[in-house]
């Protein structure tokens, strides 16, 4: 690999030129790491809701031509100036958000919103110099969450990559990038949930799904099935309330029936979902005195250099399901059957392999 | 004091036979205490906002005569059968909410919302039988909030009667009923803020200036001074938002400000004031998404019994100032002096002594 170290390398891309159009795989060229940035070898990466919104720019700012992806696992192809964590070889998970180690929120043991890392869906580029380091003839395009890991080549900085136990399966463990750690560590992080407590969330997606770690979800209710606010079935199901409640939806409306669904004295609601813009929290602040508590997470808490790694360890101690959120697989040249399955609602993950 | 056990004691109390009109100091009959009742001699009684928000029954079912006071200090003069805990001559607090120590929340540590004897603003009588044991030549009066301290002998639940320290004076202690404690736990049960940390407080009643512990405020702001939110001018003072905010108005608007200028990441907000009944809060959840903690407390989260002598034990160890809450002093003759004090802004808390 040697080779390569201080070169442009030339490899294939998924890159999107236009909004909602399929992606297109491209001989792209990808600079080598500058100060404290990592350049990448991604094995395998999966799909991600996130990925999906910002390829169809339906709410934002449309930046075009780029390259998604966010969930990946990959091994250090070269290292810039100033990068002492990490070596060619070493096996790395890329994070959407980030981790200085200096700033406030990474001395904080309470936050992971990284000042200079934390996540920014408008940025295009590398935050040391504020330039692309893909590019095709010439053209640069524009990088997404700092990960851009639909690439056999991608450049993270530094504090965006977790360094990963080397004998972890990549084509398991990249899903644990984003969606599955951020549901996971809602609960153990946030709502904290005791023995015994009754649980209610809200979504069932990957997000959703990883709440629950073991797969262990006793009732289903379908707030279609119901002429009430499900939030009213649910207390009355629980004898006042249950005891804690994670929303994984996005929608503002499950975001208030999670918070007033809640027992009183003890409860705990933890919002998970991303809202929309314009997007009101409505309720009545009685509902607040009786103490409830409510509260949201960004990567269920997280801290991806300090934290990640040792949820790879769980899923290697066989106490996380991973591969139950793996319902589809396809080769890189087939990316584009990843976002249909997505949005026909068919898979939770769907992994994408760069090698075949 | 044995003579008077198991009869009807007449002593005087000051009745409130209409709304808003001053009370009436009339001798009346008060019975002796049933099945887990005690009824206490009441030396020492001070005037709380939510006496005179219920006298001026102004929002709701209005319910006289009426006997109000919460906040109070006495002595045990007899008790009724199945009481173990309390016995004559025992000093004790009368408490707005009681403790069972037998439901779900009395066992729960996180919760001090008894099910059985939790406050209820709409009762008037004892839960026992609901009777009163206040009359007035055979014409029931009210009580307020299961204690109703404005006469020198009332009946109480056990549950809503905190037995302190025998040295505690009681002329000072007795403000530890209600609104001190109210403040001082959300600081120290709900809130709890690390050393260094910053805090803002808003309203600075009575229950305000229980948060700050030991009246250590560095900045004072009026949000009328400025021409934007006054969440923008905390977060702009403090570079990016307090570490906790503590609300004691009542004002929707104040709850949403505090819970707005905490900082992300780390912040936590409490809210201790009562609102209105058609207030909504109303807060865009990217604001909690960015890991904010909302949280209500009630009676700053302490168990009457269980917890409130050991607040009596820190004013005993000169931890808590709370000689500068008293600001007023008047003889139980002229208790109407106490309400005009209070409704003209002048007092903090007015004591109202009984036995001159
Ligand atoms: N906070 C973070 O750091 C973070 C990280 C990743 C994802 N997210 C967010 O978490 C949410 C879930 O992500 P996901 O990948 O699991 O999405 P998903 O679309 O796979 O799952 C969401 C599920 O919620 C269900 N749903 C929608 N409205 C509902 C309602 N009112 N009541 C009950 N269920 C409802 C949908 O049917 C769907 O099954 C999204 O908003 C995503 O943006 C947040
Ligand atoms: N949660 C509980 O268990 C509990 C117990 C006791 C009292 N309370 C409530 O706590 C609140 C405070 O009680 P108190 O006795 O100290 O009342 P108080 O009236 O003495 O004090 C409230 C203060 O808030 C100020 N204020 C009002 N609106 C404001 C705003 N928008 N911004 C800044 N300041 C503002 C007022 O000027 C006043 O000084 C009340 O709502 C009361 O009902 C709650
Ligand atoms: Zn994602
Ligand atoms: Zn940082
Ligand atoms: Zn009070
Ligand atoms: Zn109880």
């Amino acid at each position: 690999m040697s080779s390569t170290v201080g070169q442009v390398i030339r490899c294939k891309a998924a890159v999107s030129w236009e909004a909602g159009k399929p992606l297109v795989i491209e001989e792209v060229e990808v600079s080598p790491p500058q100060k404290m940035e990592v350049r990448v070898k991604i094995l395998f990466t999966s799909l991600c809701h996130t990925d999906v919104y910002f390829w169809e720019a339906k709410g934002q700012t449309p930046l075009f031509p780029r390259i998604f992806g966010h969930e990946a696992g990959g091994i250090v192809e070269s290292v810039g100036e100033g990068v002492t964590d990490l070596k060619p070889g070493d096996k790395v998970l890329p994070i959407f958000t980030g981790e200085c180690k200096e700033c406030r929120h990474c001395k904080s043991s309470e936050s992971n919103m990284c000042d200079l890392l934390r996540i920014n869906t408008d940025r295009g580029a590398m935050i040391g110099d504020g330039k692309t380091r893909f590019s095709k003839n010439g053209q640069p395009i524009y990088h997404f969450l700092g990960t851009s890991t639909f690439s056999e080549y991608t450049v993270v900085h530094v504090g965006c990559l977790a360094k990963i136990n080397p004998e972890a399966p990549l084509d398991k463990v990249c899903v644990l990038s984003c969606g599955i750690s951020t549901g996971l560590g809602a609960t153990l992080n946030v709502a904290k949930p005791t023995k015994g407590s009754t649980v209610a969330i809200f979504g069932l997606g990957a997000v959703g799904l990883a709440v629950t770690k073991k797969f262990g979800i006793t009732e289903f209710v379908n707030p279609k099935d119901h002429n009430k606010p499900v939030q009213e079935v649910l207390v009355e199901m629980t004898d006042g309330g249950v005891d804690r409640s994670v929303e994984c939806t996005g929608n503002v409306n499950a975001m208030i029936s999670a918070f007033e669904c809640v027992h009183d004295g003890w409860g705990v609601a933890v919002l998970v979902g991303v809202p929309n813009k314009d997007d009101a929290f409505k309720t009545h602040p009685i509902n607040l005195l009786n103490e409830r508590t409510l509260k949201g997470t960004f990567f269920g808490n997280y801290k991806p250099r300090s934290d990640i790694p040792s949820v790879v360890e769980k899923y290697m101690k066989k106490e996380l399901e991973v591969e139950k959120f793996i319902t589809h697989k396809v080769p890189f040249s087939e990316i584009n059957k990843a976002f249909e399955y997505m949005l026909k609602g068919e898979s939770i993950r769907c992994i994408i392999s760069m090698e075949n």
